[in-house]
C-alpha cells in the first residue's frame, strides 16, 4: 500500500518508514527538520548521531533496494500540504509531525502557542487535504496516552459508555491532561473526530505510551539508519534517561514520589503497531482509537528495574517534580485492540535494558549530565531552558 | 469591581459593558474590531446601525457621567494582551473576543484555521497574561452551549460524576460539537482548566445557550448606544432571522425537520449572567462552569411561535440542512447555577417577539433577503459564501 509518513525524520518516524518499507509499501515521508532545530535550540542532540535524511534514504536504497521519497516542507502551509498528498496519493498517512515535548511546550508562552498551533494547524490541513483530494484516505495520528491524564476510574479506548440519570450514551473518553503538549493532542482528537463525522473521514487515533529504546531490526543495518536517542529532560523520555544516568554513574532522577503510572512500550513495538493500524484501516466516517502500549509500570519501578540490571552501582534520587501531576493515583489503562489486531509485544526484559547499556557504553564521552535536570518548572509560565542545578535528595 | 471586556464592541460584549457600568463597576474594553471586519468580508451588515466606539463610549459617559476606557488591539498579539492586562490590572476579565459564528468557521480551510488560531491563541495569551500579572484575576470566559452537541444523556454543567466498572470519578463533561467553531471553544475550555490546575487560576466557563434580542434597558437610552441585529446565515442567530423573514414576508427557513433542540436565553439574561459570574467568582484553582440558557425549544417550535404571534401571514419552509446535525435527538441540559445565584430569567414571550417585529419594521428597507439563505455548507470544505438559490420545499 502506498503509505505516506508525516515526520518521517524523527525519533520514531524514521524507524516507522524503514519498518513499513521493508513490509513492501510504497513508503513516502515528508518533514520539516523542526525535531533537528530543537536540538540547536536547546543546546542537545541525540547520543547516537543521526544521518542527514538524504543519506537515511540513500543507504536504505543500497541495503533494501527499496525506495523512499522525501519531501521536505510544513504542514502548516496548507499549499505545501495540500499539493504534497495530492503527489503521492497514498492510501495510508501516518502522521507523527507534530511537536512532541510536554516540557518543551511548557517552557513559556511563546512555545506553548507554538506547540498548539503546528500541531492543531497541521492536522486540520491534512484533514482537509484529505477530504479535497481523496476522503479514503486512512489518517493514522499519533496521540499520546497523557491526554487522558490519570482518572479514578479505567481508561478506555477513546471511547466510554456511560448510563446518567438512566439513560445510556456511548461518548468520547473524558480528557484531562498535564501539559499544553498533551492538550494539542486532545484538541487534535476533538477535530479528527468531528471530520469523521462531518466528511466520513477514516482515522486512527493512537494513544501511544512513552517509548523507550532506540533499536529496531532495521535501523541497526547500518550507522547511517539509527535512529535518535534523547536522554536531555526536555526531549528524553524518562527510560532512556535512566538508563543514560546509571551509566554515566549519576544518580536516576525520579521527579517526586516516582509514584506515576505510565503505560510504556518498546520502540519495535511502535513501529509495528503502526503497520497492524495501516494493514487494518478504520472504516468509512470511523474515528477508532487504539490505546499504544504494551506494559504499565510507575516510575520508580522503572529506575528499581534499571539499577537491579545495571553492573555499577547506581543511586535512586526523587527530586522535586517540576510538573504539576497527581503524585498518588489510581491508573489502569485498556490496551487491547492492537493485541487483537496481532501486536506481539516486546515486553520490558533485562535484554532490552542491556542493549541502551552498551548504546550508551559506547557512545558515553559525548554524554553532557547538564542535560539531565529539569529546565522547565510547570508552576513558572517562563523557565530558563538549559542545565542548572536542581536540589537532589538520594533515595 | 475594575472589569476588562474583551470584545467589547461586539453584539453582546457592547450591552454587556454598559450593563456592567451602570452597575457601578469599573469597565474597560478591548477589541479589534473583527466583527465589523467580517461584515465587510460577507457583504452583510446589522439591520440596525451601530456606532463607531468612540462614538459609543462618548454617548455613554454624556448620558451616565461614567467612563468606559477602550483599547484597540488583537489578543493574538501577546505583547499587547500583556500590557493591556497589566495596564488596566482588572479583577475579572470578560473574555467573549472570539470569532463566534459555526458557519463563518466552515466556510473553508483558511477559515476553520483562522477561527481555530485566533480563538485558542487568543485565550492561550489570556491565561499566560493572568498568570504573569495577577493569578487573582477572574477569568469569565464565554463558551458555547454547542459544545456540549446532542448526547443521549442529560446534559450537566461542564462536570460529569461517572461510575465506571466499579468505580467513580468526576470528569470534564465529554463534549462532541458540530463546527470548527465550536471545537475551538472546546479547545480553550480544555486549556483554561489546565491553567485552572497549574497555575491555580481561577475561571468560569459559560456555556452560553443561542442568544435572541437587540435590546437591552441600556442599548435603549440612545441610537448610539445600540447594538448588532444580525439575520444574514453566517452571524444572524436563528430566531432574530425568523423575525426578519417574517415581517419582510419571506417564508421562515427552517433547517432539515427543525427538530433540533437547543437552549435559547434573552440578550436581557446575558449580560445579567455576566454581572453575577463576575459578581460570584470563582475561587482559587476553580474551574466552574455554568450553562447559560433559560429555555429550550426546537428550532420548528421558534418559527411556530413567531407565525403565531406575527401579524401578517407567514409560512414556514424546511430547506436542505446546511450542517451535519443530528435530526431527530434527545436533549435535556442542566441550567440551575446561574439561577441559584440569583438570574430571573426573561422568557420568550409575545413581548420580546413583538419588540423585535417592530425594530425590523422601523429597519425592513435595509433588508437583503439574499441574505436569508445558507451559504455555508458542512459536507463541502470550500463553500461560496454569499446569496445564492437554495431549493426550498414548503412545509
Amino acid at each position: 500500500m502506498r503509505i505516506l509518513v508525516l515526520g518521517g525524520d524523527g525519533y520514531l518516524g524514521w524507524p516507522t518508514a524503514l519498518h513499513l518499507s521493508a513490509a513492501g509499501h510504497d513508503v513516502a515521508i515528508a518533514d520539516n527538520f523542526a525535531r533537528r532545530g530543537y536540538d540547536e535550540e536547546l543546546g542537545a542532540t541525540s547520543l547516537v548521531s543521526i544521518a542527514p535524511l538524504d543519506e537515511r534514504v540513500r543507504v536504505w536504497q543500497e541495503i533494501s533496494n527499496r525506495r523512499i521519497t522525501s519531501f521536505v516542507g510544513d504542514l502548516t502551509d496548507a499549499a505545501f500540504t495540500t499539493s504534497l498528498i495530492d503527489e503521492v496519493r497514498p492510501e495510508t498517512i501516518v502522521h507523527f509531525a507534530e511537536q512532541r515535548s510536554a516540557p518543551y511546550s511548557m517552557i513559556d508562552q511563546p512555545h506553548a502557542v507554538y506547540t498548539q498551533v503546528n500541531n492543531v494547524v497541521g492536522t486540520l490541513n491534512v484533514l482537509y487535504a484529505i477530504a479535497d483530494i481523496d476522503p479514503t484516505i486512512h489518517l493514522v495520528k499519533l496521540g499520546s496516552m497523557g491526554e487522558y491524564g490519570t482518572p479514578n476510574i479505567d481508561i478506555e479506548e477513546g471511547w466510554l459508555e456511560v448510563t446518567h440519570k438512566g439513560r445510556t450514551d456511548t461518548v468520547l473518553y473524558p480528557k484531562r491532561p498535564g501539559s499544553f503538549y498533551h492538550l494539542s493532542k486532545v484538541h487534535d482528537s476533538h477535530n479528527i473526530e468531528f471530520a469523521c463525522r462531518a466528511w466520513n473521514l477514516r482515522a486512527t487515533d493512537l494513544n501511544q505510551g512513552i517509548v523507550y529504546g532506540q533499536e529496531t531490526d532495521l535501523t541497526k543495518l547500518d550507522p547511517a539508519l539509527a535512529t535518535r536517542f534523547d536522554y536531555d529532560a526536555v526531549f528524553g523520555t524518562v527510560l532512556n534517561r535512566l538508563i543514560v544516568q546509571a551509566v554515566c554513574g549519576h544518580p536516576l532522577t525520579v521527579y517526586g514520589s516516582g509514584h506515576q503510572i505510565r503505560g510504556m512500550l518498546d520502540i519495535r513495538d511502535t513501529v509495528e503497531c503502526i503497520r497492524i493500524a495501516a494493514e487494518n484501516p478504520a472504516g468509512p466516517g470511523e474515528f477508532r482509537v487504539f490505546n499504544q502500549f504494551t506494559e504499565q509500570f510507575s516510575v520508580l519501578q522503572m529506575a528499581e528495574m534499571i539499577r537491579d540490571a545495571y553492573s555499577g552501582t547506581v543511586h535512586i534520587a526523587q527530586i522535586e517534580n517540576p510538573r504539576v501531576e497527581a503524585a498518588e493515583h489510581y491508573y489502569n489503562a485498556v490496551h487491547s485492540r492492537l493485541m487483537d489486531l496481532g501486536l506481539e509485544p516486546h515486553n520490558l526484559s533485562d535484554t532490552l535494558i542491556n542493549s541502551l547499556f552498551s548504546i550508551t557504553e559506547s557512545n558515553k564521552e559525548h554524554v553532557d549530565p547538564g542535560l539531565f535536570d529539569p529546565s522547565v518548572r510547570w508552576k513558572a509560565t517562563s523557565s530558563s531552558v538549559g542545565p542548572h542545578p536542581v536540589e537532589a535528595t538520594a533515595a
